[in-house]
């Protein structure tokens, strides 16, 4: 029978009742048995086509909705794709409020599992790198702002906020969130991920997981929050050129010691329950073909216990794409092999595994393997307890004012100031009383924030101009702008007292490269259109100038660097960023975020990151400037800070030791704002070549005028671990120097010496 | 007694008779027996301090020098450092000429011999990447004129000439060529090495170090010409940034694959007698210190039996620089415990390394390993049976017209025509009578050399106008150039039929950066200063402009590629390169150089190479044209050629099969031209992600207007052989496509398959 669509609710009213009955005696389904047992005791049962469904997720873009009647229609492709049960399902109800989902999304797991005759639930599967990717929930700012605003804990407290209303609207796993370092600013995703530093990545991913994960410490239950899939392993931040899908190269030291950690600290301090693979190839070696990456360190190395899931199609794109299989079965056989788990959105790989392992019971035991970890996954997530979400919570828990107050705290921490000329900021609305709101990527709240933040007295006109950008069919082409246009924007700066630009970046100028028409990489980083011709002749009418960046690449804003008078760094900022912006320029709160990534002058200046080998460092380029235009940890406040002589408890250390560097803090300004006091360690001399310097602590403080603080951090031997020679951990006595300071170009050192003999074995 | 020189003749006169005839029947100075066996004997015979000295190469630059009466004075520093015999000396008589430099050389050869307790002679060591960097020796184009010309025979026949005069003045060892594959333009010395490709690369260094040691086979006696030092081992042009002295970041396997091949080739096909290390690091370990590199490839892997000495100083500045040693002592032993051989320069490194074997007995053996090396290579020079230069043979051979003519006929080959708009060169001095010559390239002989290939009827002005740079104390800066004076080119060029412009970077635009002050790396690769105003400007006019590029590294000519008529590519020739020029745009001969580079549209393309994995070829950039400017094997004729379909063999072959590829190649233009045929293989499916296409087999063939060449090329499995996914050298059945055509953009295809079991193992 040929249906389009056909409505369920009957018929599995009728059988089901009997099926639960026989089966709730079952070990699978008692919930006081060990996880381990339950997963094994439920794959015994399993035939080979249900293990094979329970390795795939698909995509609810269509054939899931409710009826005019409010009842849920599957499509006929849908309830095929069903039969069998299934791993997950990847955003249903993404388009609707969070309640409707939520009874969408119950309606939906009833459906699955009832049907299924084991009674498996489904995983419900979102994107959650800024807040939950679907409609009525908390927008955050950027990952890229989270690096910026250098607080852990309140990363840490964003991502609780993201994982409950993820769990209410009936969502157990988020694709979230981007481990990877990101040094080539060409690459549109690069807002995605957490900037370039190896460690404060590490932290803020650490923090993420385990917020969003509800504290779920690797054993026991998570039935309040959902489990994260860090991705994408590994290196996927280095792809060629910044150009997505391209080739990666990457020496395994390097990949050890600055591309690894925040996946292994998601994995071994976060308890991911998920990891997802990188679209690229890793030194010839397609990722997702990996066994070495996905076996030998995930799991051998790093025990890592939850599931490893497909990047879209790319199980199949190993024969399509890659070129690395000769066929979709060759491709599906060596996945499986190498230790990936779920084929995400394919119809054309793991869809052949019933087949194949039919004709090969060599592949058993990696089905059984990926199936295991994903039913460990649905029993600690509490599903086969408890599937359906309480809708009564839903209403009362998203979006509420504790999330949206975070969203602004998270903006307000996010936001660097670049640059600061005779203290111009905040403005004094005494002395600035007519204010240009201009430039392209100015918002049409903008008028109304800043009117409100500014109070009485002062009178603001608004200019967008122009856009960046336009678009059409995916393909963005730049806006040639109108030199009246130009002269107009001029005129009204004129007319005022002082013009604040909004700058940087609109949406089509970073975004994800997608596989066929779409465009999101650039070859330059240099800001698009006449922006810098903008800033200079506003500049030139002699007033004071004011930029507000707002971008998700990393731009080499020289000209806008040179003419601006101050600079408000914003990257992308929450739902709420006029508002915060508008407030922090009258001086509510001081600017206190600090550059995650290094800012280059050029582009042929990269690879250009703080922590590269100090070789790289000695050698000017012709006919220009060296060294960076900002440097990573830069970020100015409206306050002043001195920072005392470090003290360090002792000059030598073993491996058995520790030290601890202290440094006193005083805010000798006059506002109360915060300061992220930097540590910095280098290795003097190593046997391999050493970075110039690695963030290895970060604290960030608040401190009202006058007010001193001290700021301790311990040292420990673990900081001073690297890959030697050997390729394994290694611990080298010598000379270490601690800096402390502001930034990563502006600290004080101390140093002292590790002891003991040469190439201790590091733990 | 301190005297600041002496005169030594009259001394050593005295002693040395009887010392010689006593030492004369010793094995060591038995020319009959096996090198093997001299070397044992000799070593056998040698203190701990005369060792060290066979591990030292010191600079010449002063303290050898002939008296006013034509005797050879040394300073008393020389003497010192003579005092236990030396390995070599640099660049001994370098400024004077060959003649004198080889009677120098003769007496400093006899000082050393005769003062050697066991009469061991020195290596006299130069640099000759396109001829013997000496007074007085044939200039030639640089390496990558040579690369451009794709004509192996003629580089080998090139370095055949260079390593006869370097021997002629007395010189025994080159350091030269350079077998670094160049990729980034930023790189200030990519003009010395040969391009982007591994195979080009390849039969390029193989032809020159079969060359400049005269054919020399591995066994018997190099007695007319020198030997080869090929560098810099390994990766030294993947350095970071394109920046001197940077870190280096290479995966094993496109180092096995694409970067040690040309090495290998010098050892294994060429019997290179030495290689030099990289300055750089690789992926963390200092070449100068990496066993893998120095002793297990080299000499475990491909049995490479001639010695490895340091780049400048580099011993030392494992502890200086690259701070991967404690102290200069320590740099001294990682350094020889990897199988570094000789100390090039350093007076702090193997300096130390009498008192720390002294010490250290377990030092012994890599010092007689190296001292081994160092006395094989001399005996197989010839120098303990003849260690002078017969000085008859100099006046007769240095600089003789044949030597001369091949200067010519390789620039003649390497000049690359990009574009000709409506075939406008060769210039028809009938048509055009009035030439302006213009620009800051302009050699002051080229007018000369213009009227002389011309002929009566055409006139000739020049105007330079400007310098790009201007150098002081080893810093260039850009020249400002005066609008003035461009307005006088443009009505230089108004008053003329057709100009034509000399643009491209000068001397200090790309050179090698030093250590300290030097400055040579780019971070731009667009030319410099106000050429592509110039060249716009005398476009407007409406007339004909053909530009002559002159440069040293590859430049992102937008501007000049679009507003000349024609482009001849000359990178940089040799002491004749005006007087070719000027013949080829006279029509004399046609231009046949190909270009060894991919020139990207920007450096925001880069890395950008046309052998990169399929992959990286997928993604346009936004707001950018996708692809390169002009790729690599592209270079246009005065004639036209039509290629037949190419004609496979088989369409299937086995690893113990081989199959040719024919085509045949017509001229049809109107003129007798070269043509440089190429074939290109594509791995469809590999096990690991595999390039885009590979150079293989290219062939340089003369065609008359009208006739036609079949040309044949043999696929063998050793084409298609990779580094697997197990690291080993692997070759896989499947399908493959050959390419046969005129560039890596403009060919055709056929395809076979490799049949065979899965991974069949390579040989």
């Amino acid at each position: 029978m040929t249906v389009d669509r056909f409505k369920w609710v009957l018929g599995v009213c009728m059988i089901m009742p009997l099926a639960i009955l026989a089966k709730e005696s079952l070990p699978y389904r008692d919930a006081k048995l060990p996880v381990d047992q339950r997963v094994e005791d439920l794959l015994s049962r399993m035939t080979l086509e249900e293990k094979v469904a329970q390795m795939r997720i698909f995509h609810a873009n269509k054939g899931i909705e409710f009826s005019d009647d409010d009842q849920m229609v599957l499509s006929e492709d849908v309830v095929g794709r069903l039969e069998h049960g299934i791993a997950g399902i990847k955003n249903p109800g993404e388009e609707i409020s969070p309640l409707r989902a939520a009874k969408l999304n119950n309606e939906l797991q009833r459906y699955i599992v009832e049907k299924s005759r084991l009674n498996i639930p489904a995983l419900f599967v979102t994107e959650s790198y800024n807040g939950v990717d679907a409609e009525g929930c908390t927008r955050f700012g950027r990952p890229i702002n989270m690096a910026a605003a250098w607080d852990v804990e309140l990363t840490r407290s964003v991502w609780d906020v993201i994982g409950r209303e993820a769990r209410l609207r009936g969502m157990h796993m988020c694709h979230s969130p981007e481990a990877d370092i990101v040094r080539d600013p060409r690459f549109g995703r690069m807002s995605e991920a957490l900037g370039e530093d190896t460690y404060l990545t590490t932290e803020m991913i650490v923090a993420a997981v385990t917020g969003v994960q509800g504290g779920y410490g690797g054993t026991g239950w998570n039935t309040t929050h959902i489990g994260a899939v860090t991705k994408h392993f590994a290196g996927y931040g280095q792809v060629l050129g910044g150009s997505n899908f391209a080739a990666i190269e990457i020496s395994d030291r390097t990949l050890i010691d600055e591309i690894f950690p925040p996946f292994k600290g998601a994995v071994q301090r976060g308890h991911a329950l998920g990891i997802m693979a990188s679209h690229g190839d890793l030194n010839g070696v397609a990722s997702h073909a990996n066994p070495w990456l996905l076996t030998e360190v995930l799991r051998n190395q790093w025990g890592f216990k939850g599931y490893i899931v497909s990047d879209s199609n790319d199980i199949a794109r190993l024969h399509d794409f890659m070129k690395v299989a000769e066929s979709h079965e060759a491709a599906v056989e060596m996945a499986l092999r190498a230790g990936m788990e779920i084929d995400l959105y394919s119809d054309l790989a793991y869809v052949h595994l019933t087949k194949m392992a039919n004709q090969d019971p060599g592949l058993m035991p990696f089905i059984d393997r990926s199936v295991g970890h994903v039913l460990r996954t649905k029993f600690i997530l509490g599903l086969f307890e408890n599937p359906y979400v309480d809708l009564n919570e839903v209403g009362k828990e998203v979006r509420k004012p504790a999330a949206l107050e975070l969203a602004r705290r998270m903006d307000r921490e996010s936001i660097i100031l670049l640059k600061n000329k005779k203290q111009l900021l905040p403005l004094n609305g005494a002395k600035h009383k007519k204010i240009a709101l201009l430039g392209p990527l100015l918002d049409q709240e903008a008028e109304k924030q800043f009117e409100k933040a500014a109070g009485p007295g002062v009178t603001f006109s608004s200019m967008k101009g122009f856009c960046l950008t336009d678009e059409q069919s995916g393909i963005p082409k730049l806006v040639e702008v109108d030199d009246g246009i130009i002269e107009k924007m001029v005129n009204q700066a004129r007319d005022a007292d002082l013009s604040i630009l909004f700058l940087g970046g609109d949406e089509y100028t970073a975004k994800e490269a997608y596989f066929k028409a779409g465009l999101g990489d650039r070859n330059s980083i240099d800001p698009v259109g006449c922006q810098d011709e903008l800033v200079k002749r506003i500049k030139a009418l002699g007033k004071p100038v004011v930029v507000v960046l707002k971008h998700r690449r990393t731009l080499s804003i020289n000209v806008i660097a040179e003419q601006a008078d101050a600079i408000l760094d914003c990257w992308d900022l929450s739902e709420f960023g006029e508002e915060i912006v508008a407030n922090m320029v009258y001086g509510a709160y001081s600017p206190s975020g600090k550059l995650p990534v290094t800012v280059p002058r050029t582009i042929g200046q990269l690879p250009f990151h703080y922590s590269q080998k100090e070789i790289n460092y000695k050698k000017d380029y012709l006919f220009s400037k060296k060294g960076p235009l900002f440097e990573f940890g830069h970020g100015l406040s409206y306050s002043t800070f001195k920072y005392g002589e470090p003290e360090i408890s002792g000059t030598e250390m073993d491996s058995n030791s520790r030290l601890t560097v202290g440094v006193d803090v005083t805010n000798t300004g006059n506002y109360a704002a915060k300061e992220t006091v930097q540590l910095y360690v280098k290795d003097v001399i190593g046997s391999v070549t050493r970075p110039d310097k690695e963030l290895k602590g970060f604290r960030k403080i608040e401190l009202q005028p006058g007010e001193t603080q001290s700021v301790a951090f311990t040292i420990t031997p673990e900081m001073l671990t690297f890959t030697g020679m050997n390729m394994k951990p290694t611990l080298e006595p010598g000379d270490y120097h601690v800096m402390v300071g502001t930034s990563s170009a502006d600290h004080q050192t101390v140093a002292f010496r590790l002891n003991g003999s040469k190439n201790i074995a590091a733990r």
